[in-house]
């Protein structure tokens, strides 16, 4: 048996279940049978042709599986391992992973994001995973699936933001946007030490598990003007560290707003459009400000981390899978998703 | 005698020589005699009304001069001793200082900004310096005014520039405007260990001066396109640091296309108008991008360690004094500085 | 009435309180009157005559009280306010304070620690605290006495020993000692992200208290071997961080034993007698290891954000005050807690 | 022709020149012809007996060379290119790597270090180059085997001594010994923009070196106390980092005894014997004090930063190869080499 079944972009607005080839690997590659999977606001973005990819391309990033074959070269692995690999695939090996920039891998912007992008993605039965030796983490055997679900892409995303603000014990933290990564970012700030974290959203539902995740107040902004709220919150002094979760100028320009004189902004969101920077926020450039993005930190090592997390308990991200399918009804799945019903964080998909 | 003349922003166009009151002094000030100052491009935007001071304000903050009195407070001093300051007083008592935002002084965006500014400043024969203890540094006996000059400010805000930008040994850094704080900026670059500095500017004497001070390769935006020279230069690999010196929309476009993924944009300029960023340059957002801005840092050790800079001969600044007026000349000096006639870099004022 | 209660060092051997004159103060300092205040192992130390401090010196350096009187420098609070002050208490204005290292104020070694070392201290019912803009940090309303008790030393120490650790999101972390300072330690690596924390100690009752406060594995050295169990815990990998608790030849060595290449030790401990370096533990000088010592941070900021921390409910170290007294009782204090009676932690102390 | 000469360790005692068999390659290693080598003071240790290796194993791991072959899979590179290998070479692909500490390849104490030590190494016609990918990289044209023949090890050791020292602007560092490494560790305290650097060697010529090199000012032992002399040259407050390039404990002890509170010992020595702590120059624990070891820093990307170095002029360390031999005298070159005889800095070996 050499085909698959695959959930394959074919066009904007189409994505669909294919019948495909098993995929072939190399000397440093490994094949995966996935066993879960889900779907990312970027397989949304790339469903509407909002993000391109080429069509053909089987989507999708974010592999829970079992070693089905390794390439010649991958040591230390067993066929049958059950194992996670990180959205992003990192080589290890060239400059800018060398340098520390490895979700930007060979120096290229996103250089690091393979799955799903430039190769062929595990919305499928099978995924080929490029450089194994270097993203192929082995999933403890106390944990099921939908426990390391998050681990590569929105936990090691959300996470990565809460790092790159280089948050403080004692810090206040600002989160726009409580959907699956800010959330996560909310869980990270709260692993890190800050102890007020003031999460904004206008979905209460979110804001109710922002709290069960760290967070001190919600503020909906539907009720409220948030960068009043948070300078009012804070006595007039902002705060140590935003966090952008969402990709909006809006978000973006209040995050500025509330942070404060010596702050960091860090940005999680995908922007589009026109971004602009409110120059009084920014005291015209003169307030020690600093503005960080991220893209999703991957690597085996990071995986481990992020699975250990999950293993002590430190944080449990399983109540963000609020629904499942198989992945011949991935389409339906879909259309949850990207039209945010019924309460949707995350969806496990299991081929 | 207890007048004093003194440089007064009288209204937006008009800042003259006036009698006024030498300075009293509180428990923890001192009051200096002041014996060389210069012009800051901060003074011109006061002149000219860009940046609001309140009328009757003495400007200037880049005081050398000597310890007339010390109130009772300050310790560890003598008068008669000459000192520098630097253009930020930062208190080193409050909550922001002790949080490593010093400039920021009172957690107030600038707060650390009171010479010339929110108090008055040092194109005067006298000036109080508040939080004495924290911001008198004595100036070694072997260097003169005039070597200890570019201290208070530009050396301190264009190294800033370089050590925010956190170069590292083996760096490819550009720097974009090499006036006065630009070229500090490319000092600072090679004193942290850039290998390669490359520089953009319009006049081919600051070009030729930045050489003299670091810069491997000079690029004029005259005569060809500075993102395009640099991406070719670097083999389309882009710079690890860029540095924005100028305050310009397009300067700070221009520092993110040249920006490899992962890369600092280190801001020094001060801008107006409206501030957009690219979004193609910073990949929307998942570039893994750092973009720092920095208020020249303050402060007595701040002080010391530039001067050690020049003492060690690391980097000799004096060039950069082009003029020399007495105070009573500073309207021309302010005419001939805020139309850059002349080839000039920076006066020296001595009351 | 210009006399109060003091608790003395007379020589070694014995402290015993006295009448002594109500502390004068000078323009930058503030006069409290104590509420509550402890002691520490320092005193204990001072007490057996290890530490040397001058006959007559009033000992204790953790003080909780109300502003009586203040400087006349010294703007922003008013008498009557209930504040903290660390146990160092740095000027912020020296050149060390400066650069990062206010712990050594004045750039002496231990310069910052003043209070009941170099100045009388505050086991009495007044203490005047130097530099009191730098130092006085108000206590939230809703805390109690008890609740802040442990900021101005045992907790900015404990927090201090994870920070210098470096501790990272998803680390292994090994703290020997869980006294009341590795207790701290233990609460900081759990606040700061660390998903694995292996305590050691000799006291059942201390491992309980430490897994409450965030310990995963306690391991009692009294019927293991602490070296080979943590390295049967993890796999033979060792530990990202370890942190010396309690100053002997035998805990630092067992830290390094049990540090991964690579790995840091967080000091703690003050070592007496001799220290040395077990060369095969660090690969003769090439494991690319760390040795970090800690003086418990100080300064109004710190304070402020370690009381943010109980606030905000992240910690509650008040189980660690086991017993009570009142300052006239201090010596029965003394001999209980230096003998470590009745499974003492802490005690508070009322004048 | 399938056999080649190379430099083998037979015994302690004796190195020779043997036939060899030309390493056969797997698929993700590289074949050398190896143009340029060097001897290491390491060598010599293994010369001695001191370090164990295996009898039989090809020594030195100091690489320039030509591709001969290439594993099928490593990509973007070709047979004829000329390149270097660091000492070090690690994966890049395991967790250490992952982590940020590739030195300790694999977890393991100084697991990065494989070249004639675990595997053969390039004192010979030919040398395998392990996970190629991450570790050749190509020599720019401009450049000499000579002019970068230093970059595989003691530039790489000792510019890692300067850059974990965390030197800054300004700093006043004091190094000790001025061998090989020392000097380079004084060329990169010079590059970071230390602004006094204090050199201590008991051969003039080599403090002559360091001068030309960056130094500010040498102390023979010999001649003065080193300790007091620094102590005096910095008015007695002590340097900011100390950087120990012998391995004995007397300069390790000198280096903490010149250390300033809050300073940072960066240690690059091989130990052996006993290495004690003075208690009294860290202040029992309390001063704030940094150790840091570092082993060699290897990959492909740090090759590159150091030729680039290189070839801006930064630094010019081929006075520092004052003797050449071809591999047929390599014995004798070890015999000049380990004794120290006729000013040795650093001898060329050509196959």
């Amino acid at each position: 048996m050499s085909t698959m079944q695959a959930a394959v972009f074919v066009e904007p607005g189409r994505i669909e279940v294919q019948e495909k080839p098993i995929p072939e690997i190399g000397p440093t590659d490994a094949l995966l049978r996935v066993t879960t999977t889900t779907i990312c606001g970027t397989d949304v973005h790339i469903l509407k042709g909002e993000y391109p990819v080429e069509p053909g391309r089987i989507v999708g990033h974010e592999p829970v599986g079992v070693i089905e074959k390794l390439g010649e070269a991958v040591t230390g692995y067993e066929p049958g391992q059950r194992v996670i690999a990180g959205a992003i695939t990192p080589c290890g090996q060239c400059h800018a992973c060398q340098d520390g920039v490895s979700s930007q891998c060979g120096g290229k912007a996103m250089g690091g994001w393979q799955l799903g992008n430039t190769i062929d993605g595990c919305q499928a039965e099978y995924v080929r995973i490029p450089n194994a030796q270097a993203n192929l983490t082995p999933v403890p055997d106390e944990l099921t699936d939908e426990q390391v679900l998050m681990c590569p892409d929105i936990m090691s995303t959300g996470f990565g933001g809460a790092e790159n603000g280089h948050i403080r014990i004692g810090d206040t933290v600002a989160i726009f946007a409580q959907g699956p990564i800010g959330l996560c970012a909310t869980a990270g700030a709260k692993l890190m030490g800050a102890t007020r974290i003031i999460v904004v959203d206008g979905v209460p539902e979110r804001l109710e598990t922002a709290r069960k995740l760290g967070a001190d107040v919600g503020v909906n902004f539907r009720e409220q003007d948030p960068v009043e709220a948070i300078m009012e919150l804070t006595g007039g002094r902002g705060v140590d560290v935003a966090i952008e979760a969402l990709g909006l100028q809006e978000t973006f320009e209040a995050c500025l707003r509330v942070l404060k004189p010596g702050g960091t902004l860090s940005s999680l969101g995908v922007y589009s459009g026109k971004l602009s920077m409110p120059l009084d926020a920014i005291a015209a450039g003169l307030g020690d400000h600093t503005i960080v993005t991220t893209l999703c930190p991957g690597g085996k090592e990071r995986m481990r981390r992020l699975m250990e997390v999950v293993a002590a308990g430190r944080v449990d991200l399983t109540a963000m899978v609020t629904h499942r399918y198989t992945l011949d009804q991935i389409v339906e799945a879909y259309d949850l998703f990207s039209h945010q019903r019924d309460g949707v964080l995350k969806v496990a998909i299991t081929p």
